[in-house]
């Protein structure tokens, strides 16, 4: 960890400081849980160790209470600023990462990244092949690929859970008329394979009216997330994967993706296609479409 | 730092947890404020930290959202959940010691301790020797002293703000007639001294019905503060004292102050005169009331 330089303090001063996190650490040491015990004292040491580091001063605590404080009164049922807080510091995404291990095997398990605030229960079930916009609007984009385990065994039964925002960047939970659109869960057939109709993915910012959305601002940092398509994949024995797959020509992953979801190895190729192109099922198209391809494995569940 | 034993992570594990450290750090790198650029790469560094040594679980952190959205709705008005929360932790009191250096001289400065809630600017003015108890309830408290600086000089014409909670813990602010109780402002003399009556502090909770509460609950803490009485007292060219006095004998500071603020300088004896002894005013009372000392030291103003 790099110490940012301040000015140095006396020897009594710091011995001060460092009394006080031990008091506090102490404090939580009756603590049953022992789970809670370490959690708490963890905290309480980094949060007095960045107090120190920064001298923090009593205007910029007082900023902090206010930010907090704010973030409560912007948060409701549609709208969660405690979340893009966590999002947007990269906090969602390192707990992803601890809680993610990567995997390596004959092939290494898929990457995993933010669940986000957008699944649902409810979507509908299709078969392979079926389409999951649901009327949300977009370039069509047919997207295929296959389970496997890390040892390349195919997972035939999977459920592959997918969602994604429109092509002005809203999600069917954003929609004022309740309608079920951009989503479906669909089953890897008898070789581990799957494939479905969606969207090209388009880049949206995330809700940037708030204190977030001012932080990002005063620190010269885009609100806005790479055009990505969510899955959630799960199969008996192997560990459930929440990721998303990227656009490989997306801008936006060079500018940065705003709640820091992507990794190399997510980014696919979509290919366009013209007008009158034949689609893989024979389906009839007006306008253009995409393809792409993301081949999914599935770590062990106890790795 | 102690690190907290975890199981042992791969090379490449711990390579990939740390670049998205780093990728976040370098996203606050375009900051224009330099100050702000500092805080935010220090706040995410330790943020992820914290994540990373304790493998915090998805559910974990599930947990941590819902107790600052929580905290956000039942902070209003007159309830500040998050200020509460930075107090238990000790977040405030670091806060104070990093911006209140202890100064030593011919006499060491008076140390500080957290500001609190209930202080307001409307106190009525006193002459020395005045009652700020303004018809609030308890035993009271005859309180002297002397404001000097480092050197021993006495400061004369200091201003001295006062104000404490009634014997059943509440301060004025709470009540809700909207009187003004026990508070006042005073003067240092021409020699530095000054003379009031107050009452014996008492100790009291701090609101503990919400998430804060609940989390000092399930860690075996107390939510009682040792009793006290505030002090601010501010003069030309010295450093304005924010600070407390504590009661020796108040069996809360063994147990533990809620919010750490007990330094043990602070400590005062208060002595217990039966009813009728002789008051230094030759006042008139009751009842039984006690007196205390406390003098002052100012550090410089550039301290």
């Amino acid at each position: 960890m790099t110490e940012t330089a301040h000015r140095s303090i006396s020897r009594e001063q710091a011995a001060i400081e460092q009394a006080l996190t031990e008091e506090l650490v102490a404090s939580f040491a009756h603590a049953e849980d022992r789970r809670l015990r370490q959690l708490m004292g963890a905290l309480t040491r980094h949060l007095h160790a960045f107090i120190r580091e920064v001298r923090l001063t009593e205007h910029e605590w007082n900023t902090a209470i206010a930010f907090l404080t704010e973030a409560g009164q912007i948060t409701d049922d549609r709208r969660q600023e405690y979340i893009l807080l966590s999002d947007v510091l990269g906090a969602s995404m390192q707990t992803i990462a601890v809680n993610n291990e990567a995997v390596y095997g004959a092939s290494s398990a898929t990457e995993a990244t933010v669940f986000g605030p957008f699944f649902t229960e409810d979507a509908p079930e299709i078969p392979i092949g079926g389409d999951i916009a649901g009327g949300a609007h977009g370039q069509p984009c047919w997207v295929e690929g296959t389970v496997t385990d890390t040892e390349g065994n195919p997972v035939p039964g999977a459920r592959i859970e997918v969602w994604e925002a429109d092509d002005e960047g809203f999600y069917d939970v954003q929609y004022s008329d309740g309608r079920v659109a951009g989503r479906a869960r669909l089953a890897s057939d008898a070789q581990g394979r799957y494939a479905f109709w969606g969207l090209t993915p388009t880049p949206y910012p995330i809700p940037h009216d708030g204190p977030v959305g001012r932080m990002l601002a005063a620190t010269g940092r885009s609100p806005v997330r790479a055009a990505h398509l969510h899955f959630m994949v799960t199969a008996p024995k192997l560990r459930t994967l929440v990721t998303h797959i990227f656009v490989k020509d997306d801008p936006q992953i060079a500018i940065g993706d705003s709640v820091f979801g992507v990794k190399d190895s997510l980014i696919k190729e979509f290919h366009t296609q013209a007008a009158g192109a034949p689609t893989p099922d024979g389906r009839r198209l007006e306008g253009d479409w995409s393809r792409t391809r993301f081949d999914i494995v599935l770590a062990p569940a106890d790795a």
